[in-house]
């Protein structure tokens, strides 16, 4: 993406890039001057229409309309009983799942939870749940307690190889589609596709991956997903994670936190739990209202902008930062950890080297704002509609002069 | 409370209780002018600080901190790492908590399942988890669905003697302090008491109590309990819950949704999850900052009241509610269905009468918002702080005008 006469980056090349491939949708976010942020992937920045519509919608649907709001208002507004399935078939297209497949409430971890227990039960002469131990922590703990909880096997599988972990014991494995540390994604279609020939579900976190990279999960014939709404969806500190369940198992699976609102009447009010028709079974407590408002600014925007669109920016942006770290960085020493091929890559980018520990709070105290992964990588989170190339190209300036600072 | 010259109710006994037993603080929320909100026990009001204040927090906190926030930040924002400690830290004086017994995070459902799987484990032994058939159905689904997965028995008690049902075969003993429909409170310290004597842990829901009716967990002994914060706490809808657990029991028991959060260091990212010490360990994933932020609110100003003022409003709003049902609504056959004895009473009073749900409809149209509970209960949701004494005489008159009106 350096352009064909590439040579030395220079600022023009930036300025370019952000009139070629910048989107115009960095104005749409409320972003602190002077500042490089390159932590999108960790939590998204504000879009700019959130504070005051938060404002307002609290003023209006809580304030004004009070428990009313659980039903749809005239006006328009409310209708909150059905907002965690709207937000979740409004998730849906960005994974290439259809209506009624996606719903929205609980933390990646409690969905995770959920989706692991709901697939270990529906076939229970299956005793053991494949991950991979390069995974976001929690997805491992997770399924440690699935398999604790449900007396089932832990098998750590080779991240080279998954599939080869994957035998006729396997009721589920579990895999993030783009690795937290490095970037690195996984043949999401074939691994499900091999999976499924060893007779085992497959469930893909897509923290990483949704809002960044386009998904088919429809036509990939994935069984379970779930993802996070607070990194490239922009929802906000803590916003609520997404479920994904393929339709075609909706009848079939059940998730074991049976609270009212996964009821089939909730409002019935009866002493036996039935599960509701579809999606919503598996939902549990209330859903977190105001929780889910940020997030449907970002959607919005994602809608407008398309995610072919999104796509091709994060690519560029990825590619961009890979050949800065080229030119600038690998001469102190620094590796690229992320694939170099853009097709194996999330939207974001790991540089190792063995100080950038001390390099990140370096740049945090000059307001670079990447973050930092053990063992030593320096991780630059590139949010495809909020990141500029300028911002990339400034930020990882300030690497090399803060590597030459620390290491002299 | 009617006042000595009990006699038929008039404007000027309202005005009068408004003045000695208002609290003064119906003005520190934003209630739409000329509406009769008799259902802050399902969604408290709004609170007046509340929109002004969430859209500050995001547009400094979120939008200029970004992830920084996480940490404390020198002006004396972000710190939303400690945020679920802090706020259960604040929630634990009106339960009769310690520092560090309570934390907030997830659903009331999540919280559920987290505490009772958690104490079901704890003793392998007991076979048994009791609850009662008239609680929120939520409690009881979620106690089906924690007996289905770890193979134990539920067993149905008598609500009008649970510890008939607790011996030795009992690991936990679960009720709802206040009954949803009804209003009546079980004796928590006696019943407490002796489900200890049969050796059997109780846990609490609180949802109905907590912010209306004191508190003294750490006094009665109790194990376990979960509250719900968008009631009688004002948080919002969807607010997350609470969840207590012992200080004696934080080493004993785990719960099974081992996400990063509760691990002991979420941040080493190691492949075995350890749990946290103290409260942490029953947090899972990343808990939901912007819901959290409502709440504060509220628990600022019952802080500034103080529980015991806050019960006295309450017992002189539902005496008052009483009063008026039997002088103006008994002639038309409507039946008290909550207990007359304010010590066996929480915060809201339920009217029975064949045709109640056509009433609420009705009283709905007229801007006067009770609720409605199977089998014929018009619930009375009578919020301290917010509730006026005038307020609750205007709804009953048009309880009696509507009634009037159907049944002619």
């Amino acid at each position: 993406m350096r352009g064909p006469d590439s040579g030395a980056p220079t600022r023009a090349d930036a300025d370019r890039l952000d009139q070629t491939h910048g989107l115009g949708t960095r104005d749409r976010f409320l972003l602190p001057e002077r500042l490089v942020y390159l932590d999108g992937n960790s939590l998204g920045a504000l879009p700019a229409g959130v504070p005051g519509r938060v404002e307002a919608v609290l003023r209006e649907e809580w304030g004004q309309g009070l428990i009313r709001s659980w039903n749809a208002v005239p006006s328009g507004g409310g209708d909150w009983i059905t907002l965690a399935a709207r937000v979740g078939d409004r998730i849906a297209p960005l994974i290439g799942a259809g209506t009624g497949e996606v719903h929205v409430g609980d933390s990646t971890s409690v969905s995770l939870f959920k989706a692991l227990s709901a697939a270990a039960r529906a076939r229970p002469e299956r005793r053991v749940i494949v991950v991979e131990p390069t995974t976001f922590p929690t997805d491992g703990y997770v399924a440690a307690g699935v398999a604790d909880l449900l007396g089932l096997e832990l098998r750590w599988c080779d991240p080279a190889d998954p599939l080869a972990a994957v035998d006729g014991d396997v009721v589920v494995l579990a895999l993030t589609h783009v690795d937290f540390r490095t970037g690195a994604m996984f043949d999401l279609p074939g691994i499900t596709a091999g999976a499924h020939d060893a007779g085992a579900l497959v469930l893909w976190d897509l923290c990483h991956s949704v809002g960044s990279v386009p998904l088919a999960l429809d036509d990939w014939g994935v069984d379970l997903a779930v993802g996070c709404t607070y990194k490239y969806l922009n929802g906000g500190p803590g916003a609520p994670a997404f479920c994904y369940v393929a339709a075609r198992h909706l009848d079939a699976l059940t998730q074991p936190i049976q609270g009212w609102m996964g009821a089939v009447d909730p409002f019935l009010m009866g002493p036996t739990y039935a599960p509701a028709e579809g999606i919503r079974r598996f939902l549990s407590g209330t859903p977190p209202i105001v929780g889910m408002l940020a997030l449907q600014d970002m959607l919005a925007l994602v809608e407008e902008v398309g995610m072919a669109a999104v796509r091709e920016k994060s690519v560029a942006l990825t590619e961009h930062a890979i050949g800065l770290s080229d030119e600038l960085l690998a001469p102190s020493g620094v590796e690229v950890a992320s694939p170099r091929d853009a097709s194996r890559r999330g939207g974001h980018v790991t540089l190792n080297h063995p100080l950038m520990r001390e390099v990140t709070a370096a740049l945090w105290e000059q307001d670079v704002i990447p973050d930092y992964r053990d063992p030593h990588g320096l991780r630059i989170g590139l949010s495809p509609l909020s990141t500029s190339f300028d911002e990339v190209e400034r930020g990882l300036e300030s690497v090399r002069e803060v590597l030459a600072r620390v290491t002299t």
